[in-house]
């Protein structure tokens, strides 16, 4: 791509779940001013989220979500930051990338400031290349291509429905990590995108991750955390691992690698691992359960996929855990809502297209 | 790893395919001196390959070969790199580092002379892990981890069998992209090594690569190429290929990245085309060959995994040209000159060990 990067200013909406840090849009106001920004507050919805002048948004509180999903908005996790897919929702435009309040700009090792929302848009409008891996990583980037013995059949790519975003200085470890290593940093700047193999999963971050809401929104769902719910932190991760097996199902493409963020602020091991610790175990079935999870050929549409993967959680993680159950039918009314907000989503179009 | 890395120099054996540099082992003497060479004259016999004093080494050439082998040195390629398997098979210790002699010391983005042996080293003396991804990578390098939502169960890692690494300057490119991109040239250093998942293929390139041979060796055969063959080029592809199989079947790791090596001239791409063009239309049959064989249970050394490819491919390749019925029978000629000089072998060893 030596072609400069596109801005894509209506076609990308910024969710932001919650903004309590007033620096935060001061110190990204070069980058995301131009674009339209969805901030669902996560907390108490009497207090007030300062934004900046001269930033373009839209704000939903827990009063909001109630009032426009209805007895749908049970979906929605409460008083968590899993309470940002509200935004994925409600969003009306192609791209979203989101990003948390503690992630500041980096910089390269040149010291230069590092663009994060350029680069994910450069890497969800270059193809991905899942089938076979690529020794010099993306082959689309400058200066790269596909190596000897790379076939010349999957040169095309596929379409990148996620890129995953990295982050520099407090890297995303779990409770037992943060507390074992609470001072490890990372100061390795990787610069490399590449794509994550078919067949193969990932922990999903939500800290700095854009995708492509036509091509795989609906599997976007942050799962049901934080109040009332028996765990936390692991609403990014189910995205994940749902949207992994969605794209492999449907031949798309997700990235990881660039851009950076700057992660500021380590957020409290102990309260992580008061949220975290069912996770820890049940992510041990979870894993096996996705890796083996199999979508029939019939599903051809992310909605499909997703009620079809709401179901094999209800038969086979319901035995884990009732919570399970639960999130299985919290899976179910997402994609109500999802469908109802958005009448007119490509499935929608095409079919409107037809009937003409 | 924050101890300091092992030489291993009783342990490992550096493998070369013919020397035309003599500038070659000057510079590389501050890192490989220490090592036994096991150099193997690709080309005419009469020619003598001038090693600089000081170094500790064996020469073979074709006329050894065919000594030491007798009529299974057919297995062999002659005027050709793939010629340099035959050093795996005579070298008598448990790593192997086999690099090209166009292949310079790089240098690290501060300056500093990459010592690549080390790095292999210490990509092949720590785990890897095939099934699941790390999006911060290697996790056993200084200053990483595993990240948040990646299973305990699956820390500990598996053995790494293969380190697999890149190149500066110029990459490795096939024909058609080498007359295409004449004057491309690879400066990005990507500072990460990382493990291939499980099920997913790669281009194995033979440039720079190191290897476990106790875990690996026997699948490490570079084929029938160059005098006499309809192919080359293909010689490090085919044992990629076979290795991953092998590797995901035996529960081993592949890594790749890091080290870089500084490679200095490109291959004539007219030459290139002639040797490779039939293997640009074939890899479209043997990628998804090898992307769906499968390898029986009670296959669980090397050895009888490798004889199991050979009669897939006999079975399944021979139809794309009669290249591959020969090729197959070549991989079984290739076994047992390995189990004749390698009596004691780890599968020997045990078996003599329970046999007291």
């Amino acid at each position: 791509m030596a072609s400069a990067t596109p801005l894509l200013t209506d076609e990308l909406d910024i969710v932001i779940p919650t903004i309590r840090n007033l620096d935060f849009l001061e110190m990204w106001r070069p980058f995301l001013q131009p674009y339209h920004l969805i901030i669902v507050q996560d907390g108490d919805p009497t207090k007030t989220i300062k934004v900046p002048d001269g930033f373009d948004y839209e704000l939903y509180n827990r009063n909001d979500i109630n009032r426009i999903l209805g007895p749908r908005s049970s979906c929605i996790s409460f008083k968590d930051s899993a309470c940002r897919c509200f935004g994925y929702m409600v969003s009306k435009k192609k791209y979203i990338f989101t990003i948390d309040d503690d992630c500041f700009v980096a910089t390269d090792p040149s010291g230069k400031p590092v663009n994060a929302l350029e680069q994910h848009i450069k890497n969800i409008l270059s193809p991905s290349t899942p089938f076979f891996f690529n020794t010099l990583y993306d082959p689309f980037r400058d200066g790269a291509d596909f190596v000897r013995g790379y076939p010349f059949s999957l040169r095309e790519g596929v379409p990148t429905a996620v890129s995953h975003g990295l982050w520099l200085n407090i890297p995303d470890y779990d409770a037992p990590t943060q507390l074992v290593k609470p001072l490890e940093r990372n100061t390795r700047f990787v610069d490399a995108v590449l794509t994550i193999p078919k067949g193969t999963l990932f922990p999903m971050c939500g800290m700095n991750l854009a995708f492509d809401r036509d091509l795989i929104g609906p599997a976007m769902y942050f799962g049901l955390m934080g109040d009332g719910q028996p765990i936390g932190r692991y609403d990014d991760m189910w995205a994940g691992w749902c949207t992994k097996v969605i794209t492999d199902h449907l031949g798309l493409g997700v990235k990881t690698g660039l851009p950076y963020i700057y992660h500021s602020k380590a957020s409290n091991p102990f309260v992580n691992l008061r949220k975290e610790y069912k996770g820890i175990f049940w992510q041990e079935e979870i894993i096996p359960f996705f890796q083996s999870a199999v979508l029939p050929k019939d599903c051809t549409t992310v909605q499909a996929c997703y009620i079809e993967l709401s179901k094999q959680v209800k038969e086979k993680l319901s035995k884990v855990d009732p919570y399970f159950d639960k999130l299985a039918d919290a899976m179910v009314t997402w994609i109500e809502a999802w469908d109802e907000l958005n009448p007119n989503g490509p499935g929608a179009k095409l079919a409107n297209g037809k009937a003409k």
